[in-house]
C-alpha cells in the first residue's frame, strides 16, 4: 500500500430522489439503500481497503452531517473531516481538499470519489483504481474511470476516448478526446453503439501537485482562495475562515472548472457493475429480482399479483402488496410513498 | 328513561377483514375505523344515551378483550361485563345475557346490538329503538330493526315484512313474513325492487321474559344451561362455571336458533344510514369522499392521480400516493397493506 495514496470522499449531497428513504436530514450516502447492512458511504470507504491508509482518508461534507460521518466512519481521523458551511458543487470541494492534502503530503496521489454510488465487482474496481493511482503517480496525468456504456442512458455524462492512443506506460489507459454532457436519447444510442464512449462516473485520480496546478491554471480565483489558507490549515482558526470564504466560491462542478478545459485527461475504461443509483428505478435494476421483476428491501414483504415493483421498507414490520405493476413502495419512520416508477421524477415535488 | 331498559352489546367478534387495521388482538369494534375520534363500541354505547341507564348496559365479549372493554367503556359496571371463554356465535351469547338480566331485573326490556356497526342518523336510530322498546314492553313481541334496502346487497340477510299487517299499537311496526338468508345477486335485485324487504341489521328488541320463553321453546338445551346457573349469577363462582359450560353450548346464531322459528316476530322499518362496515369498500362508501372518490383517514395524506381509493393510516406520519385507482392502503403499527378493493376478500389470507 503506497503511503502517499489519499482518498477524498465527497459526501455533501442532499439527494431527494429516494424520499422518503432519504431526506435532507439523512441523505442517500448515509443510508443502507441496498439493504446490504452497510450505508453507501461505508461501502465507498470499504472499497479502498488495502489501497489507501485510513489516515489518508478525507471526507468533505456539509457541517450538518458531521454527526452522521462520525458515527458511520469512526475510523476516519477527526482532522481529516472537512466541513462545508454550504454546498458549492464539486469544484470548491475538491479544491479545498486538494490544498489540505498538499499541506499535509505534497507527494500525495489522490482518488476523488462520490459517496453514494454502487459498485458490484469490488475486485475489478480495486484493479482499476490501483492502475490509475500508479499511472497518476508516475505522470502528470489526470485520470477518470470510464464505465462501459451498456445502454443508451440519458442521465449520465459521457467520455469519448481516443482508443488509438493508449498510454505507453499503461495499455489500459487512454487519452480523452472529449467530455460530453448528458445526451438526448438519440445521441445516447449512437454513443452506445460505438466502443469509444464511456459513462463518466465522477471518479478522478491524480497527484495532488497535478490537480493543484490544474486549479491554478483553469480556476485561478478558486485556487487562490484555498492556497491563501495554507498557513491556517490544521490550526484552530481553520473552520472559521472556511465558513467565511466558502460562500464566496463559485458554485461550479469540477467537470466545468477543470475536466472540460484540461488537455491532458485520461480514461481508464472499466466494467465493475457501476451505478449512481440515481433513482428508484435504477435501484430496482441493481437489486436481485424475483421471477416477476420485483426487488425488495425489508424484513417481511409479501407480494401477490405484483410485477416490476421496488418495495423498500426501513422500519415496517410487515408489508403486503397485491396487484401493482411498476411502482415504488417506500416506507421510512412512518412516512409512506406509493408512486409509479414512470412518474418518479415527480417524487421531489411530493414532500 | 325507562329504568327497565337494558342494552346487550355483543363484542366478541374477531373480524379480520380490516387487517392490518384490525387484528385478533384488537378487532374492529375496539377501533376508530371511521377516524371520528371514538371506537365502534364507544359509538355503539353512545347511541343509547338517554334510552338505557348505564347500570343496565351489558357487554358480552371474549375474555381476551376484557382490558379493551374496561379501557374503552369505563362507565359500564364491572359486574355487567360477561366474558365468554370461547366464541359460540350469537345464540349462546344472547341466551347467557338474557338469563343474567332476568336474574337482575325480571321486568327488563332489552335491546341486543352488534358492537361494530355504523349509524349515520343517530336521532332516527333513537326514535326507532325507543318505539321498538315501548312496543316490546307492552306486548310479547320480538322486534328487529329492518333497514330500507337501497341496493341489491348480497352480503346481508333480508327480512320480508307483511306491510298489510301493521301493529294496532304501533303503525310503524309490522309483522315479519319471513327471514331470508343472504341472497344471490338476482334475488337481491328482486328484493330490492319490492318495498317489503329489509336488511337484517342484527338489532333485536324484546322483553326479557319474552326472549327467555323463546329460548325455552326453540332452544331448550341452550336455555337449560343458563337457566341452570340462576343460583350462581353474581357470585364468585360464576365465571368458573361459565368457563366450564360455555364450550358445551351449540355454536349457533340467534337467527337460526330463534328468529326463523318464532311465529310472532315484528320488524320496525328504519332508515338511519346503517352499515355493518363489513369491508374496506363499504368503509370507503360511508366515509366522505374527495371529488375523485377517495376516502382518507389519517393525519397527513396526499393523493396524486389517485381515484376511488381508501387510505387508512393509524400511525403513519405522512402518506403520499400517486397513480392508484380502486385500492385500499392501510397502515397500522408498522404493518402495511396495499390491495385492490376488487380483491379485498383475499385480505384474510394475507396475514
Amino acid at each position: 500500500m503506497n503511503s502517499h495514496n489519499h482518498l477524498v470522499i465527497m459526501a455533501g449531497g442532499k439527494g431527494s430522489r429516494f424520499w422518503p428513504l432519504s431526506s435532507e436530514e439523512c441523505p442517500k450516502q448515509f443510508l443502507d439503500v441496498t439493504g446490504c447492512g452497510h450505508t453507501m458511504i461505508q461501502n465507498t470507504l470499504a472499497r479502498f481497503e488495502g489501497i489507501v491508509p485510513k489516515e489518508n482518508v478525507w471526507v468533505v461534507t456539509l457541517a450538518q452531517y458531521a454527526a452522521l460521518v462520525h458515527e458511520q466512519l469512526p475510523e476516519v481521523p477527526e482532522q481529516n473531516l472537512l466541513f462545508e458551511p454550504c454546498g458549492r458543487n464539486t469544484a470548491p470541494c475538491i479544491c479545498y481538499a486538494s490544498w489540505k492534502i498538499k499541506h499535509r503530503d505534497p507527494r500525495a496521489n489522490v482518488v476523488v470519489t462520490p459517496s453514494d454510488h454502487h459498485v458490484e465487482d469490488v475486485a475489478a474496481f480495486r484493479t482499476a483504481i490501483t492502475e490509475a493511482l500508479e499511472y497518476a503517480a508516475e505522470t502528470d496525468a489526470m485520470v477518470t474511470l470510464g464505465m462501459k456504456a451498456t445502454r443508451p442512458e440519458t442521465g449520465y455524462g459521457y467520455i469519448k476516448a481516443d482508443l488509438s492512443y493508449a498510454s505507453s506506460r499503461r495499455k489500459s489507459i487512454y487519452r480523452v478526446d472529449a467530455f460530453t454532457e448528458k445526451p438526448d436519447f438519440e445521441k445516447a444510442k449512437t454513443y452506445c453503439a460505438q466502443n469509444n464512449y464511456f459513462w463518466n462516473a465522477g471518479i478522478f485520480v491524480w497527484s495532488v501537485s497535478t490537480v493543484v496546478n490544474a486549479f491554478r491554471v483553469y480556476a485561478p480565483a478558486l485556487s487562490r482562495i484555498f492556497e491563501g489558507l495554507m498557513d491556517i490549515y490544521g490550526t484552530p482558526a481553520e473552520q472559521a475562515r472556511i465558513d467565511k470564504v466558502y460562500p464566496t466560491c463559485e458554485n461550479i462542478s469540477v467537470d466545468y472548472a477543470i475536466m472540460e478545459k484540461a488537455e491532458e485527461f485520461f480514461v481508464r475504461p472499466s466494467d465493475f457493475g457501476w451505478s449512481d443509483l440515481g433513482s428508484w428505478s435504477s435501484l430496482r435494476e441493481k437489486l436481485p429480482h424475483d421471477e416477476r421483476g420485483n426487488a425488495t428491501v425489508g424484513s417481511d414483504v409479501a407480494l401477490y399479483d405484483t410485477h416490476n415493483c421496488i418495495v423498500h421498507t426501513a422500519g415496517a414490520r410487515k408489508v403486503v402488496v397485491q396487484g401493482l405493476d411498476g411502482y415504488v413502495i417506500s416506507e421510512k419512520d412512518g412516512v409512506l410513498l406509493i408512486c409509479k416508477l414512470s412518474e418518479e421524477q415527480r417524487i421531489k415535488l411530493f414532500h
